[in-house]
C-alpha cells in the first residue's frame, strides 16, 4: 500500500513538472512574441493553454484522490496539499503568457522602443522568477525558494515605470492609442507572473517546512 | 472524534463566511470609492485587506489541520479541499478590490463619465456575481453556484468597451492621460474579481458533486 502511495506521489512530482515546464515555455515564448509579434509563436502559446487547463485538472485530480484514498500525513501531506495550490499559480501564469501574445499581436505596431525596454526587463526578471521556482520545486531547495520571494519587487518597480512612460507618451500626444494600452496591459500580465511565481516559491517553502508566508501552518 | 470533526468542519464554515463577507464588503466599497474617491473609505478597504491576508491564512492552516488529523473523506475531503482552493479566489479578490481604491484614490479627476457609465455596470455585475457565489456557498445552492458560471461574459464585454473608449480618447487627445489609464486598470481589477467569484462557484460546485469545471475529480 505504502509503494503504492510513492508511486502515486512520485507521478504527481513528474506531473507537475512536465505542467511547469510547459509553462515555463509558455512564458519564454510569450517574451518572443512581445518582441517579434510572431503570429506562429502567439498561437502556439494561445492553443497550448487549453492543455496546460487540462493538465491542471489532472494534478488537481490526483491530489484530491491521493488525500482521500491515501490519506498522507506530515511531509506527504504538505507536499500533495502544496501541489493542490501551486498548480493553481501555475496555471495563472500560463494565463497571462496567453494574454501576453494576444496583446502583443493585436497591436498596430511594435511598442514603443523606450517601453520595450522596460518590457524585455521586466520579461526577464519573471522569467527567472519563473524558471527558480520550478528549480526550487524540482531540486526541493529550501534556499532557492526563499531567493525567490521578493523578487517582485523589482518587476513591480518596472511596472510603475511603464505605466508613467504611457502617461507622459500619452500627454505628448505621440505613439499609438492602442500600442501604448497593450504595453500597459503587456506589463500588468508581466508583473502578475512575477506574484504568481512567488506563490509558487512559497508553496515550496510550505511542502518542505510547514511554513507558508512566515506561519507555521497544518 | 467525529464530534470533534463536525465541529471543525463548522468552523471552518463559520471562518469562510466571515472572510468572504469581508470580501464582500470590500468589493462594494471599491465599487464606492470608484465613484466618490473617498479617501476614508479608500483607506479602510486598503487597511482592511491585511486582515482578510490573515484569514486566509487561519483558514488554510485550519484546512490542513483537519486533513492532517481527520482523514476525511468523500463529502467531507470534497469540502475541506474546496474551502483551501476557495480561500485563495476570496483573497484575490479582496486584492483586487484594495487596488480599485488605490488607483481611484490616485487619478487626477473623475473617471471620464463615457467610461465611468461602463465600469458601475461591470462594478454591479462583479458584486453580483461576488454575492451570489457566496450565497451559493452559504445555502449550498448548487443551482446558484451554476448560474455565477459563465456570467463574466458580460464583465469580460465591458472591460472590452472600457479598453476601446479609453483607446477613443486617447485618439481624440482629450482627457487626463493618468485618469484614462486608472479607468483601464479599475476595468482590469473588476474583470479579475469576476474571473476569481467564478472560480469560487466552480469549488462551490465541485464541494457539492465532485464535478469541477466539467470533470469529475478526486
Amino acid at each position: 500500500m505504502r509503494d503504492v502511495f510513492q508511486q502515486q506521489l512520485a507521478l504527481l512530482d513528474a506531473q507537475l513538472l512536465v505542467m511547469a515546464s510547459s509553462m515555463q515555455d509558455a512564458v519564454s515564448d510569450a517574451i518572443k512574441v512581445m518582441e517579434d509579434r510572431s503570429d506562429d509563436l502567439a498561437k502556439k502559446v494561445i492553443d497550448g493553454d487549453d492543455d496546460i487547463d487540462r493538465q491542471e485538472r489532472e494534478i488537481e485530480s490526483l491530489c484530491l484522490k491521493l488525500l482521500l484514498t491515501q490519506q498522507p500525513v506530515a511531509g506527504d501531506l504538505r507536499r500533495v496539499s502544496a501541489g493542490l495550490k501551486m498548480v493553481g499559480d501555475i496555471e495563472r501564469i500560463a494565463d497571462q503568457a496567453a494574454d501576453i501574445c494576444e496583446t502583443s499581436i493585436s497591436a498596430d505596431e511594435a511598442f514603443d522602443a523606450r517601453l520595450a525596454v522596460h518590457l524585455r526587463r521586466m520579461g526577464e526578471c519573471a522569467c527567472d522568477m519563473v524558471h527558480d521556482a520550478v528549480e526550487a520545486f524540482v531540486e526541493q531547495d529550501l534556499e532557492k525558494a526563499r531567493a525567490v520571494v521578493g523578487r517582485d519587487d523589482e518587476v513591480d518597480a518596472l511596472f510603475d515605470a511603464v505605466k508613467t512612460g504611457v502617461i507622459t507618451t500619452i500627454q505628448e500626444g505621440s505613439g499609438s492609442a492602442n500600442g501604448l494600452i497593450g504595453a500597459l496591459m503587456v506589463a500588468k500580465y508581466l508583473e502578475r507572473i512575477g506574484d504568481h511565481a512567488q506563490n509558487v516559491a512559497e508553496w515550496v517553502g510550505y511542502s518542505l517546512t510547514g511554513y507558508y508566508k512566515g506561519d507555521l501552518i497544518g
